[in-house]
């Protein structure tokens, strides 16, 4: 069986293969008029299991290929005797550091995302957890230690944002809606109390009324949470109050999360390599 | 200025750079004496920006390396001219694949990270939505729509599994907390009524009563929750109800949440590519 248009993309790891999955996805949607099957294929420790992945890849559909993500250099040197293509990842890049760097790349498996470096991995639970207590401004007492700070609109994004920051930088990751009532009991747009002295860590979130009123519909149909009107008036009482306390701010309107997330790491200095 | 042991790493990208900061940190994993200095500079769309990145990658310290995921095929040609080594993830496997398939790779930006496939994106979001409203067993009524519902003790990662495979994959993903009261109700351990009729989409996360006690403990310090005689009575009520009701169960004791994450996707037959 021959389908040119449905190729077989067998992910070979010895870690979870996390990091061939990313890059096999990122390059095939370069390749929009292929169907991949994708077959993921984590934690494989020995020769015996990779030739059992070589005999199903051959047996199977065609066109076949294995992206491989091998940390461990013994079972890098099997993937010779594969019967498909293969996309050694780690074997040219590997070899590209070690000269550049004059130093030989060690061979020990899971260390990207297996629990690695412990207190780096403790952060992220430890941040996970802070990010689902002060989530929606449920909590407010303790921002000071928080490493951000989003303020939007409900449903602007924030919580999705909040949860991704913590769970893959370890940042501790806070958010508070701004409701229209925090922000009109004055002349100026007030600050409400539990954003004092946050500086440079808030971050605002905000969308055009239109998308706004569009994913609020899709939660509470015919609310006047979701009508226009009131998603308008939001916008615009937000927008006045980041631009009065000079809080930067994103549209984040056509945003994916993961692009929300970069750039709010770009918009505050936020410590490297935590 | 040269440092070898602290490698300058540019990581480029016209998306969001999380494919070649994925991909980076896990080749420089491999490379333990080294400390890199990462300089993330995502969302480059011009030969103008890619040529100051050059510049500045020159006159810092050296040595420096350039990890390139560039999706458009003219700035990728523009790598060329950068004065410090290149590693151009997507030029390399690009036209392996290109030459696998005998397809053309389109030359998109943004595709991975962002929103890319609208419905996908939208179903992640609501994944999300789902697995925040039914975290810790907090409603269980709806219970019948999830894609997997995580059981085990408190405190044994079930809240940030759950979170990651909603986040990554867009999996419906529950979880319910097994307290004793629940399972020593009778002769054989009771099945929670909320939990009935759920067959092969219930996953037990098992672990040890010493770590489950140290990571209460860090919560909850000298606490009875915390006691190791607690721990290891839960434990036991857990294994005998996993046992009996014959739910599959790992033991996460030494895994991250990346590696608990993808034994899960391997327990369940899931659909693929949601």
């Amino acid at each position: 069986m021959l389908d040119a248009r449905c190729p077989q993309v067998y992910l070979v790891s010895d870690g979870t293969g996390i990091t061939a999955e990313t890059l096999a996805q990122t390059l095939f949607t370069q390749f929009p008029n292929l169907e991949p099957a994708w077959h993921r294929l984590p934690f494989v420790q020995t020769p015996g299991r990779l030739a059992s992945i070589f005999a199903r890849a051959e047996a199977g559909p065609q066109p076949a290929v294995v992206v491989a993500t091998l940390a461990n250099v013994d079972l890098r040197g099997e993937l010779r005797h594969s019967p498909v293509p293969v996309i050694d990842v780690f074997g040219e890049q590997l070899e590209r550091l070690e000269q550049l760097f004059g130093t030989p790349a060690q061979s020990v498996s899971g260390r990207a995302h297996g629990m690695g470096d412990v207190s780096r991995y403790d952060r992220r639970i430890e941040a996970l957890n802070y990010t689902l207590a002060h989530d929606d401004g449920l909590a407010t007492q303790d921002l000071s230690v928080a490493d951000v700070v989003l303020l939007g609109a409900s449903r602007s994004g924030k919580t999705p944002t909040s949860l991704y920051l913590a769970m893959n930088y370890g940042l501790f990751a806070a958010n508070y809606p701004l409701v229209p009532e925090d922000l009109n009991s004055g002349d100026v747009p007030h600050m409400p109390r539990g954003l004092r002295g946050l500086g440079g860590r808030m971050v605002g979130l905000t969308i055009t009324p239109q998308r706004l009123a569009q994913i609020r519909e899709a939660r509470r149909p015919g609310s006047r949470y979701a009508s226009l009107e009131q998603c308008r008036a939001e916008c615009t009482a937000i927008q006045e109050f980041l631009d009065t306390w000079k809080v930067p701010h994103l549209d984040v309107t056509q945003l994916s999360v993961e692009e929300i997330a970069t750039r709010v790491r770009d918009c505050l200095e936020l410590p490297r390599g935590r």
